[in-house]
């Protein structure tokens, strides 16, 4: 109102709540200031949120976006690994149902000798979490100092750990707020918390895993190509080279879903083996990691080196290294049964018979929560032994009798409510569906303009 | 996300915060229990401040802001004044700079033998507050307890008081929220605000100054007829009968601006003098009230009747009389020496000959604001003396070395950002203005459609 005139020019909360509702672009500093007031505790969650819901709804400009993530990434530690010959590659994924990769990345990337410093988070909604993966692993330990991430990292080029407290502080605060607010769905706001943790690992580039389908939080292709480049060209702007695939997750990747399980399935691909489409997906997104990290000169000769990794065995060997110095018991890759075991196990057989047509993806990640697999609220602990196998992917023919699914649990009660879930899911039909969804949508990727000072 | 269905279908705030966001209508039932949790405390602040945000930003219907106006108004006292005879009609405006309208009203209207139980607010921002204005009557009394306002209304039929606790306190909790959050500007929200508070007076019917121009909240007509169409209709929706006029704030109304100043205008109102646009703005939507009240069966008759009680001194010695039941000095009638009087005055000359084409009203509210007159932070106390009062208005001719204005002071300190402010705001052309504004540009009413049951 008018008494502005009156007052110094300094920073005020209520301005850039103001401009931002009104659709006028922020300035860097004017972000910059926000966010670093808020992690201090100076600003009240009260004005915080009304700032998010503007930004849901008036969205964020490319500079702005960038600023964002710049001043959350700055709100706390930055990993300084300079001490690492290796150029330093990390992948993330924005979630999806079986979707194991990180496990088989992170020991297959760095057995080519490009450094993956891993932070990762746990399950959220109905999509799985590596740390909740991992630590089906017995003894396998995520909360490692950050003094010693750095030396298992050292010690093997790769190292998996969780968010700690000291990276990223503003986006651990902003999260929980935006969590309860109804602010979590803008793509400006979930690019600035993904990019600013990455960012905060010290790494040298990323390749970003946006997925797309019933199973993704993005379930168009547009949306999902739409953060996708958000996310490439905040991280050019950074510095860094970022390249986005855009992959399907209009069903489950791979058979298994449950935590030991997804494990056993891993180990299944650093073997050579396992679901076809897991292993496509884990060797293109090496073949990239291998590209940016400088070991390969193409992608093409990155897939050339990550199948020579699986096959000579030289991927599950860095794995079972990993385990180790993390604490875990490494003899689960040569006996599942060290992994924890659910008690029963029943199976979905088809009530007809026909093609597998579509399966609703959220669902089956669902069922996999009710069963206990994942977090119904925050306070849950998971149990790793649950899960699904499915026997059948989208388009395979199916006669009548024949399971569809094998639902691994613990707890009669939650048997049925997660059953139920899984046929629901499935539709099947009389022919087979026209068309096959590809595994990989789209790839996106900016060439890094070379400016001085401004690439790293 | 997916785990909605498995939650039991009760009320959660973060359900109606999405649903708004998204832009899907609420029901009265959600923005009911909304409302009513928040009162209570069930609701923390920032998740309410996200849903102003998105009520700024998405907007409301009709029945939302009828609903969202019942949900505030319930949240309190709604007063019973049944046991009186007359019909209660109230008038409340927008906000502007030199607006003493109510000062004159209540007694006006109340001598006409229609009720005027008033319930005003302090200065906001750049504008005059009804309450700051009375309490430049030395004694006068605007925190009587409800038991105490009624007894006046019933002796002398008008009363004038400020908010109590127990009349709308959503509203109170709403307002302070919305202050701090950028979450003021919506005309859905200010709807709400100015309704729930004036429908919980118990009313029968009200008149709404909305103002437009320079000195107004909204600055545009458009945005003014929008607000007024929407009060109107809610008005409408919840049984009573409502008119609004959209009148003129593009220069200060009358020649006084502060609060003892202006208690001095609106005698000279009431004595059948004072400025023609006071005057006629007065005698406009007193016969508007006299109207709705059901004492006269036209405008044009209520505004015959309205002049009439000014010229026989009617009105006059019911203002006289509920200063004295408020426990006021009722010799400021006769002697306005007996108000606060601020010890210097200054003259502001013209530099030049030619016409007053405009002035910069909220300057002009604003420079009131600097000399003491109203408060630069809410826990300022506001000087009752100081003011300023206007020589020319907009359209006269205006010689060189002539004043434009008085300031009427009490701090040096203050002085000259006041005296600069009020220079600024004058223009001074050649040729006088080509257009004149009118004083009132517009009168929206809708005809209650008679339902059984619907109309009070």
């Amino acid at each position: 109102m008018s008494l502005t005139t009156a007052v110094p020019p300094t920073f005020r909360a209520i301005d850039v709540i103001r401009k931002k509702r009104d659709g006028i672009e922020l300035s860097p500093s004017e972000i910059e200031s926000f966010v670093a007031a808020y992690t201090r505790g100076d600003i009240p969650d009260y004005q915080v949120s009304a700032w998010l819901m503007a930004v849901v709804l008036r969205g964020m400009s490319r500079p702005e976006t960038a600023a964002l993530t710049d001043a959350m990434l700055h709100s706390g530690e930055v990993l300084d690994l300079s001490s690492l010959k290796a150029r330093k590659v990390d992948k993330h994924s924005t979630g999806g149902v079986g979707d194991k990769t990180s496990l088989v990345l992170a020991p297959l990337v760095a057995a080519a000798g490009v450094a993956v410093p891993m932070i990762s988070g746990r399950g959220l909604g109905h999509t799985g979490g590596t740390l909740d993966k991992l630590e089906a692993i017995p003894g396998f330990n995520v909360s490692l100092p950050v003094v010693e991430f750095r030396r298992v990292l050292k010690t093997c080029g790769c190292a998996m750990i969780g968010q700690t407290a000291e990276i990223a502080p503003a986006d651990r605060k902003l999260y929980a707020l935006r969590d309860v607010t109804g602010t979590v769905e803008s793509p400006y706001l979930i690019c600035a918390s993904i990019m600013s943790k990455k960012l905060a690992e010290g790494i040298d580039a990323l390749v970003l895993d946006v997925k797309t389908g019933s199973g993704a939080f993005m379930k168009s292709e547009k949306d999902a190509a739409f953060l996708a480049e958000l996310m490439v060209e905040t991280g050019e702007r950074m510095g860094k080279h970022v390249v986005a695939l855009i992959t399907d997750m209009d069903q489950p990747l791979g058979n298994m879903i449950g935590n030991a399980l997804e494990v056993v399935e891993v180990i299944e691909v650093l073997r050579g083996a396992g679901p076809p489409d897991l292993r496509e997906l884990c060797i293109e997104l090496a073949a990239w990691m291998l590209h940016l990290g400088g070991v390969s000169k193409t992608v093409a000769e990155g897939r050339q080196q990550s199948a020579k990794l699986i096959s000579s065995g030289k991927a599950l060997e860095k794995f079972l290294q990993m385990i180790e110095l993390q604490g875990g018991d490494p003899e689960v890759i040569d006996d599942s049964r060290k992994l924890p075991q659910a008690q029963h196990t029943m199976q979905i057989l088809s009530e007809r018979s026909g093609y597998l047509a579509s399966m609703q993806c959220e669902q089956i990640g669902t069922a996999n929560v009710i069963l206990g697999g994942g977090r119904e609220r925050k306070e849950d602990s998971v149990d790793p032994a649950v899960g699904i196998v499915l026997h059948k992917k989208v388009g395979d023919r199916v006669a009548r009798g024949e399971p569809l699914a094998s639902i691994y649990y613990n707890a009669e009660s939650r048997l049925q409510r997660a059953r139920q879930m899984i046929e629901e899911s499935c539709e099947i039909s009389d022919a087979p569906p026209s068309t096959k969804r590809p595994l990989i949508h789209r790839i996106i990727e900016h060439r890094i303009i070379e400016k001085s000072g401004e690439k790293n």
